[in-house]
């Protein structure tokens, strides 16, 4: 047999994504001449990337070994975890496999990029194994926030990785079975080499609530405000919480109206795959909606975590073309803040209460990874050699890996990973043996990888204090001044009232020009200096504040 | 009797600050010719107002009455509700009363801006009352997170206003006696015209724990940490928490050595006016700190929110001049993020793990403010027949609102206002009967005020795409062009990579100048406008991004 021949050789697991930070999930897998790639998602930038749209990641190793590549398998349908599939997919020729629902929102990225055909992908069902090069890779039911996510057996001859993908425990799930905890311990019976579980509760004690509890919250919540408007804000991808306000709905006899792009988009795939049962046709749209009195409707809409252009937040504002709240409107958040958005949500929250609407913000949300309880439970039945704690920042591997060793695993095989590192394991060792380009390509409109720190760090100093700009002409042949020097500054000051400012301003550039020019340096970048040396010390002394000082010389 | 007298004429309440939004107190009370003034706060300046230091109210109103104020009255030494003395005071001529710390704390500012002599100042202690015009304002010993915490009552013709200040119900304080219920409830006995509760946490329900149970926190963090330096973050003005720490210092037999300059200024202050009690010489100095091995210190630290430029951070980002984090350390977190710090909080948990420090978060803090049942209990004790909600965001005067009013409080004696609002009350009556200027006064650098709303969308601008900056220069007298056009970039795009591109913006501009020159168009605003809009259309095209243009012409 192959694999007895090949005990000793190594798996190696090289994640190029999901650690560190959280989202951007990438893991590639190689075994000899195979390697597969877990996931291929995006990260939404930190606050410090300014203007950045989203961040992928850096598939310089994979490009390098491109012809290795057997195939991405794919968790489920989240951004973070399919996001960078059209980026991905533009550089390297291979095959995606994932489940239904999946695959489906995996097209609707590739059809916006005008790359069904060039792409290859095969649906997989729960319990099916895929052969990819010396990988056997088994999609095992789980539960999350949205439908069809799986965990991965991937079998090597090296041993079998169980790599989670997000996951919860549901024993009610809203919508198919629970997760298959029977094949998660019928696999670890058999001997798991590593465990590959997600961190992102790790932090949070106790059990994962089921979704079903959030369905008891919105009864009360309907039955409560049976003369108001309801207006519920969650995430778009969240399937079977608007399938629970489709059920309520039904219930209460209210119809449901989706708004938001990504809302119609997502659900509306959900409807047509069944992945939502709309049988009593309670879906209306946007249109029709005035035909019906406020009190008889629900609105389910994007905007959950404060974005400024999604349609709960433009509601809020006013801005919105369609829906007006108006005061006894009930607004649901069903979702908490992620973190970095919760003050965004609370601007939010303030203008629906200054316009009189009602938030309700508690018992309205569940989350969609497992709690400490869960993933101990996951340990208890795979009883992995290793664990590789991922899908997380620093904070909540390290606290998987604390979990881990309250469990008794040993410290040194709970092994703590940066993206990049190549790990390389058997049952009999494992270890980082190197190192490959890993990291985030900043995406900037339709820019991949343009913007990196030197532009990133003038658009923080620009933000901070804004732009001087120093313009002059000088005569090519003489250096004479025929021109300037003017001044012209944004987001420094208000001009119209600093104008004295603005005028000695011009005075310093003037003299430090005309000091360069009679001591006879026609060096440009030297006078440019001087000028940004001696404007930045002067508009320190006045203001306390360091605009970015830009001189520019043109030459007649 | 001059209350008899008058009793059918009103009160005037103007909020100059403390709603709407966090921070920034000031509220005007005016009475016939007399106005007094509580609180002289700042606020720190949201999201969006990008290079802003903090905001300060807007004292309009106060500048044109300025013959009519007979003082100020300041709660507590928290910098929303002192923070602008100094620049408050550098254009009015009052008194400030306070308690002693408050006092020592508003000193150190206005000895930084070198203002001891100009502004007039008077100590108060708690029971005492004082007599500014037709005013009579008493201060009541509440608890907070600060020493010395008052709440006032208001004694005007027109009835009694209680401000309750920022408080909470601590019935074992660390220092000094517990919150003065009694007088609180003998003053409802004798009739309140109007409640001003603190709102900040009416969102939550329950009672707000004792300062003393982070005491029993920290006794198990020492016990359990023998062999490990300790090391925790709070804030500077929390003086009661860092005399816990001295506490168990003591008990623990470590020393503690303060970090940060506010955490040594504050908590110095704080010692020498014998409101922390040291008296074992528990405290060293920074330059002390190589004489104790590590497991018998305890360094108390600012940073606990994150801030990029406080100690703590610079010791996880390995940048502190003295003190290294080292593996096994133990960094207490005694503090919860402020909404919106928690990104940034969490970027120094990661770094801390990352160095191989433990980091402690739980149960570490209690809040300063009183939650739901508290302010119920003061409602109780105080039964008035108006209530003002104050010290929030809209979401919680909302609550304390919708608090009031479970209670039994009728809605149209819950006043909700906004800063500016001139809210007129008796006991017959209460409606708002007019607005004075009211909003924040950006303050960056020396700069107070000088940057607006145009200065900051320009900031955000920047910050999103950066700038093109495209020069030239026209010939005076024949509007020839003799120069340029010429673009420089900043923020947009990282340079080296996109030499075609800029090359070919190059080009549009030239051609845009050369179809105005050729058909004699000499408007120089013309002239900036065709070079904006046919460059912003080529950027936009090419890149689906929008960076600021700035044409710039220069005449020779």
């Amino acid at each position: 047999m192959r694999k007895r021949k090949q005990n000793s050789a190594k798996l190696k697991v090289i994640p190029l994504g999901g650690l560190d930070r959280i989202g951007m999930n990438m893991t590639a897998f190689q075994f000899g001449d195979s390697i597969i790639v877990v996931d291929c998602g995006l990260a939404f930038p930190e606050n410090d990337m300014l203007g950045i749209d989203f961040v992928i990641p850096d598939i310089s190793f994979l490009k390098e070994n491109e012809s290795k590549i057997k195939g991405f398998v794919i968790t489920h349908g989240h951004e973070d975890h399919i996001g960078a599939v059209p980026y991905v997919f533009k550089e390297l020729k291979t095959t995606i496999y994932s489940t239904r629902l999946t695959m489906a929102l995996i097209e609707r990225k590739l059809e916006e990029h005008g790359m069904m055909k060039t792409v290859k992908r095969r649906v997989i069902k729960y319990g099916q194994t895929i052969t990819l090069g010396d990988f056997r890779v088994e999609f095992i039911k789980t539960n999350h926030s949205i439908q069809d996510a799986a965990a991965l057996a991937i079998n090597t001859p090296a041993g079998t990785v169980i790599h989670t993908g997000d996951f919860k425990v549901d024993y009610t799930p809203v919508y198919g079975d629970a997760i298959d905890l029977q094949r998660f311990a019928e696999l670890g019976k058999k001997g798991v080499l590593a465990l590959m579980c997600d961190s992102t509760n790790a932090e949070r004690p106790g059990f994962t609530m089921s979704e079903k509890t959030v369905g008891a919250a919105f009864d009360r919540i309907f039955t409560e405000n049976k003369r108001n408007r309801l207006i519920i804000a969650t995430f778009a991808s969240n399937v079977d919480r608007v399938q629970q306000v489709i059920n309520m709905a039904v219930k209460h006899k209210r119809k449901v109206c989706l708004e938001g792009r990504s809302m119609t988009s997502v659900i509306g795939a959900a409807i047509e795959l069944g992945y939502i049962d709309d049988s009593q046709h309670t879906v209306i749209t946007l249109d029709e909606l005035d035909n019906y009195p406020p009190e008889k409707v629900v609105l389910v809409t994007t905007g959950s975590q404060g974005e400024a252009m999604a349609a709960l937040s433009r509601m809020a504002a006013n801005i919105h073309k369609k829906v007006k709240i108006m005061p006894g409107d009930v607004v649901v958040f069903s979702s908490h803040p992620i973190p970095g958005n919760e003050k965004a949500v609370s601007n939010v929250v303030n203008e629906l209460y200054e316009i009189g609407a009602r938030v309700v913000l508690q018992d309205t949300h569940v989350s969609g990874h497992a709690c400490q309880e869960d993933i101990k439970l996951i340990y208890a039945l795979t009883a992995p050699k290793y664990t590789i704690p991922v899908h997380g920042e620093r904070r909540h591997l390290q606290a998987q890996a604390d979990l881990a060793a309250s469990l008794g695993m040993s410290r040194k095989n709970i092994l703590m990973l940066h993206n990049g590192d190549v790990l390389e394991l058997n049952d009999k060792k494992a270890q980082i043996t190197g190192k490959v380009p890993a990291g985030g390509i900043l995406v900037d409109g339709l820019g991949v990888g343009d913007v990196g720190q030197v532009v990133i760090r003038d658009r923080q100093k620009l933000s901070e204090e804004g732009i001087m700009v120093v313009v002059m002409t000088l005569e090519k042949a003489t250096g004479e001044l025929i021109a300037g020097p003017e001044i012209v500054s944004r987001g420094f000051v208000y001009i119209k009232e600093a104008e004295a400012l603005l005028d000695e301003a011009d005075d310093v550039a003037a003299e430090a020009v005309d000091y360069c020019l009679r001591r006879g340096i026609h060096d440009w970048s030297k006078i440019k200096n001087t000028v940004k040396e001696d404007l930045s010390e002067f508009i320190w002394k006045k203001t306390k504040r360091r605009p970015m000082i830009l001189p520019i010389i043109l030459e007649a």
